[in-house]
């Protein structure tokens, strides 16, 4: 059994399965017109990568075509290659990645445009190119302040010696490191470098904005805007209300409900002890479905019926459970089988995500594979 | 659209992928061995629920019945539809969450075991095998004060008034709250509670200790031992050093090397400036892949060449590339492509989750789907 390499199984998921991953692909659509709207002078892309942020990028292009989105940003080029298959040969597909070295005429064949972060990335397609003596779409990335992606200030110039002339420059991009917090010094410091520095290249469609930064203002929109995570619902305005719509809902069933008494131990390591009897429930989610353990003691649930109701985790997060306290509804409220919500409408992610430590996007790309996935 | 339920995509990820996932098989194997040899009078099953904590089942299922276990553990009835499939039916599958009502005969059909958790699972199975007249294969799980899964100590007294004669009790079980620490009140008082409450039960063969618990000592072994994370090259004992063989290795690939002023922000939020020049690596390897947020700012790579430098992540992990600091290497020690160790024999797995306030249980299940997976 040696060097067998293989993909990921998926284990197909039933109705048995112990939870559902509901994802409202029209949701999706809303969200990106009115992202769309927000910047009305930009393009709007679509940021589909991790698997659409773990909630299925197939299915989430395939709507966004619908509703005219044809710009797709993925991070991998296995990814592209995967997307590719299901667009037409005008929707445009950028590997946030770049490649490594090797893999550009696979990239150039499927008609998938690299975003090139180094000189060295750089070089490489332009020797491709011109051995293929075509020049192939790329979009360069120049890092404005966030020391991640991209050609740094200290190397700009450096790019006035790339003959820019060996392939099509399709986007000038960067990235916003702080666009959460609006008024971040940050943000301003790179919208300057960004605008400085792309004066150094030639004329090309620009990009700077992804969720957080679409909402600072038309100074920041350029020509194409990309958001990845206010498409599925994550506020993109952590200090205002969600002008997103919620996208996400998961609902775990409950395996089992028990009384117990005063003074006994919930869960690993007996990190609860009950002070008064109580009823619980058993719900099948655990950490090895993406509830972080980090919730353990601190997130909560929603009974569908009784959404006023929270029903406070308690006890660590398992790998396959977690506890919650059901006191608090009356006793024919809840049955086995029954779900709870754990993410959606009244169990907002980004606040679930707050109690734990975490951020939403995480909550997201956490997600594991035991559910029964519905797209509606 | 509507009502479009699917399975998880699995993209096929390549040699260009950023990352290898790197699962040993036989040293899975030797702990098997290990774990059978610290308890000589058990039976050692095989808990591969979660898709065999992230590392893939099947594989996993098939190498350790080549070396003598023909018990397997799975949460869910569809893991256990996927497992049956490649083990032999003289194999014992046990279905840990027990059965949703209603799914009783896809589980018996099956040939799997149903562990039954509550006085209602019990009920559900006995009027199933009375319907099928036919003697079924059940566990039954006691709450030997965990307050998860199973019958508790309250309702112990409603288990005389069970038709015991209705189905094959293939197993007794209990689980563990806090093996990890050997001298913890609870392990004795659950032993206790155990042996108590089995007594109550017609006679079979019993079963309550995973992995910790198999290090209790031969008073908490009883027929069967059910090891998971030992299994997979996690400590045991997390106050001795690991007894068991390091079984993943996550290797992270370079996309860029650039070199930073002092007083540069690095990654979202700028949670990192640097104070002086510094060198750093950009790995394609983010929290969409696993590598949680929480590890941002406090875990730390290797590089192969030189396992004695700890490489520190700076800034906040992002959900595709985390980035580390290589300025501890000589300029020509890391290139472009090169991978770098972010779990294995160099950075152990406990050791590393440890800096991210979790355990290595988590850090497996959480590992994402965008790895080249090798077996070997």
């Amino acid at each position: 059994m040696s060097d067998l390499n293989q993909a990921k199984d998926s284990l197909p998921f039933t109705q048995w399965a112990g939870a559902e991953l509901k994802v409202d692909l029209s949701a999706i659509a809303e969200n990106y017109r009115r992202l769309q709207k927000k910047a009305p002078s930009a393009r709007c892309a679509a940021v589909v990568k991790a698997d659409g942020y773990n909630l299925g990028m197939i299915p989430i292009a395939k709507r966004l075509k619908e509703v005219g989105c044809s710009d797709f940003f993925v991070a991998y080029l296995d990814e592209g290659l995967a997307l590719r298959s299901i667009l037409s040969d005008n929707d445009r597909i950028y590997i946030l990645h770049g490649l490594f070295p090797g893999s550009e005429s696979i990239c150039a064949n499927a008609n998938l445009i690299p975003i090139l972060n180094s000189l060295e990335q750089i070089d490489n397609w332009i020797r491709f190119c011109n051995q293929d003596q075509t020049r192939h779409a790329a979009g360069v990335q120049l890092d404005s302040g966030m020391s991640r992606f991209g050609i740094g200030p200290d190397e700009i110039e450096l790019l006035c010696r790339i003959d820019w002339k060996s392939f099509d420059l399709a986007l000038i991009m960067s990235h916003l490191a702080c666009a959460d917090i609006p008024n971040h010094p940050l943000n301003f410091k790179q919208l300057q470098q960004f605008r400085l520095m792309k004066q150094m290249l030639p004329p090309a469609p620009a990009s700077l904005s992804a969720s957080s930064g679409i909402f600072l203002g038309k100074d920041w929109h350029f020509d194409l805007i990309r958001p990845g995570a206010a498409l599925y619902g994550i506020n993109p305005t952590p200090q205002k209300p969600n002008p997103m719509q919620n996208v996400v809902t998961l609902l775990g069933k409950v395996i089992q409900i028990r009384k117990i008494k005063p003074d006994i131990a919930v869960g690993y390591g007996a990190s609860f002890v009950s002070k008064k009897p109580m009823r619980l429930a058993l719900v099948s989610v655990g950490y090895a479905d993406g509830f972080l353990r980090s919730f353990g003691n601190k997130a909560f649930a929603k009974s569908q019926k009784y959404p006023e109701i929270p029903l406070p985790i308690i006890g660590r997060i398992s790998m396959d459970s977690l506890c919650i306290d059901i006191s608090g509804l009356s006793e024919k409220a809840l049955h086995t089988s029954d779900f709870v919500e754990l993410i959606g409408p009244n169990c907002p992610i980004d606040h679930i995500a707050a109690t734990g430590g975490t951020i939403g996007y995480e909550m997201l790309t956490a997600l594991g594979n035991r559910y029964q996935r519905i797209y509606y």
